[in-house]
């Protein structure tokens, strides 16, 4: 069966969004950090990685794109991911017995309403939602309840207590699927992400821009970010619709090399969209 | 004295960072959300506040984008913040006799390095690093240490035994300084802020970016952000050099309104540089 890394623990929001991606089934393995998901898809052409590359609410993961740049691996795949958080606890647990309730403490910046509704409850951070359930299904105490995705009560034999407390239902995650097999995907289906470098000179990005424009190219990301420590240098995250393996596009990028410092195609790849 | 607030404990880089654009003095007051934070800035148009905005390695907070939206509040400033952690304990512990490491698990991510070096020692995640160090002071306990910023050491009489464990030096956050008082500041060395919200028809960008061209006004932030929701509809945050209260960049922003479904300058600033 192929294997698909992730970072984090089993129930991890990346490992969801990774079996809805290569559904019906993959082998997934849960790495400690990002750096070790990509040597382990570096190493082994026939395998898989997933990563978040941006969040609705939080924004670019800039380590993801800096990684993207430094190994030889490639985007194969994209899907975005709806975020939701369930407060979870013991089958059995009354509300009214919660004291503690344990997660990220990025969880609970998202999830402030809740805790200001219920000052009672006492938020403690852990390092990882889906690690506070296991240790609560092992701990059996029903004064603690953990604030962690839909999908892992279920892994975890736990009940869901409230759900969907999150401040904001507009979270969603979108990830990347890559891979060290370079295969860019072709047709009209295709999206397509390139990271370059420039010179910040007046005028530069719209030169960049006018690429695109004359070509109708329908540009679906663009974001710009300051290279600190060499002012006036900047990367540019694009991503567009369309593949590199068609004229089109391909041209494009070739009119692209003539502008830009540097240029990385990052892949030509199939996008699932919103699940 | 001036009032400014931040969100976080004392010791915060927040604090840090208003403390440095606003020298010699003013009183900071330390609020737990951003929420707050701009519901005191907006009820009192003598006070000030301070949000980060955007991290060289973690991307913009779209979060703080969506209050500048919401609240009647202004950037008056700009400070960008270079940020370093130390590993502080309590004076005279032998860094042998450290077991555990207490901080913000957002802060263990950017130590990876150093705490693959030192296997034994056991991060325990809080809910934010300068009340961490202040229950150590408390606690006097030498088998531990925190992570922080150097500002922190100083406030909890904390001893730095390591400095600068960060993985990636080359980590800032930018911040903003906001005021319910809408005063742009104009002339040359000022900065604007725009927000503005497109239906993304291809090409659309490409009209916007040509009235900053043919004006040759010099862009320094550019970035899309899909509004979820709303396939088709964009978000996009602009920097540029130049005020909105001198004629060049006024009418680049009136020609604006012109094509864009809407607008919101959210100010034109003083920038104080990176610190």
């Amino acid at each position: 069966m192929k294997r698909l890394y992730f970072q984090g623990t089993n129930g991890a929001f990346s490992e969801v969004a990774g079996h809805k991606f290569f559904k019906p089934s993959i082998k997934t393995i849960g790495r400690r950090t990002f750096k070790e998901v990509f040597d382990c898809v570096a190493g082994d052409p026939e395998s898989y990685g997933i990563i978040p590359i941006e969040n609705s609410l939080s924004g670019s993961i800039h380590k993801n794109y800096d990684l993207l740049l430094q190994y030889r691996v490639w985007i194969v795949g994209e899907i975005t991911l709806r975020i939701k958080f369930d407060l979870l606890s013991l089958p059995g647990t009354k509300f009214t017995s919660i004291r503690e309730v344990w997660s990220h403490p990025v969880v609970f910046n998202q999830c402030e309403k809740f805790f200001t509704r219920y000052p009672e409850l006492q938020p403690i951070p852990v390092y990882d939602s889906a690690g506070a359930a296991r240790i609560l299904k092992s701990e059996k105490n029903k004064n603690v309840a953990v604030i962690a995705g839909p999908q892992v009560a279920g892994l975890y034999n736990l009940e869901c207590i409230k759900s969907g407390i999150e401040d904001n239902a507009e979270n969603f995650t979108r990830f990347f699927i890559i891979s060290a097999h370079k295969k860019f995907l072709s047709g009209k289906n295709a999206k397509t992400s390139i990271v370059f470098g420039v010179r910040n000179v007046p005028g530069i990005l719209f030169k960049c821009l006018s690429i695109f424009a004359l070509r109708n190219i329908d540009l679906t990301k663009l974001e710009s970010r300051p290279i600190i420590g060499k002012p006036w240098e900047y990367l540019f995250y694009i991503d567009f619709k369309g593949s590199v393996e068609d004229e089109v596009c391909q041209r494009a990028v070739e009119n692209f090399d003539e502008v830009v410092s540097f240029l990385k195609v990052l892949g030509s790849y199939e996008t699932k969209g919103v699940v």
